[in-house]
């Protein structure tokens, strides 16, 4: 995508917050956060992260993940939401796992994975405050 | 909201639909339908619903719900899935089961119901073609 799309995609408007995991100068990975839905739905954060593939293994998808989980708390949502979680993204359920999430369900083929097909998409919550 | 913003929000752009269920010159209802999400999840659809209070019981959403699943299988999706449907909301529960989806999960507390308080939102789930 060019420039102006990727801003448009990543760039969240305050409340919410784009963060970066950093090495020095190299960027290991990234993550948005903000409220899931609007109005009666606006007490439950999201977020989405990209580790670079360089990276993996190095534990900035972890860095990523518990500071969005702070910084939801801190803002004072009541739960935090993945939508939509590749099944087969086994590094990623378990870190969500790790810090507390689980799955409430599993929508079946809704990812259409390069090498697996069709997989489910989890959708996990995590309580907080 | 303005009219400007109740156009954003609900005039979907092509290939995405907005339909309007009327008798004679009165709305009853109104529903949306589009790709519930980008590149490897836009084989799913999605779809919102509005009935005129004054409108309940008289068909209207079964009208505009039937026509939102056949609009997408026509239109190729394999699924269609509903991302936050309140379960407090008994009748549009009952009428998503009843042309046959299911209940993939229920996220707790993410809805805040001006009577109710926090209650769950289901996601639910169709399997198409």
């Amino acid at each position: 995508m060019t420039e102006q799309e990727a801003r448009a995609l990543w760039m969240v408007a305050s409340p919410g917050r784009t963060t970066v995991a950093v090495d020095g100068d190299a960027v290991l990975g990234t993550a948005i956060m903000y409220a899931n839905r609007p109005g009666p739905g606006a007490h439950v954060a999201s977020a989405s992260f990209m580790v670079a593939s360089s990276a993996r293994g190095r534990g900035a998808g972890r860095v990523l993940v518990e500071d969005a989980v702070a910084w939801a708390r801190a803002a004072g949502f009541r739960a935090m939401q993945f939508n939509a979680v590749a099944e087969t993204n086994a590094a990623a359920v378990a870190l969500y796992r790790s810090v507390g999430f689980s799955i409430v369900g599993t929508v079946p083929a809704a990812f259409e994975h390069p090498k697996h097909g069709f997989v489910g998409m989890h959708v996990m919550h995590l309580h907080l405050g």
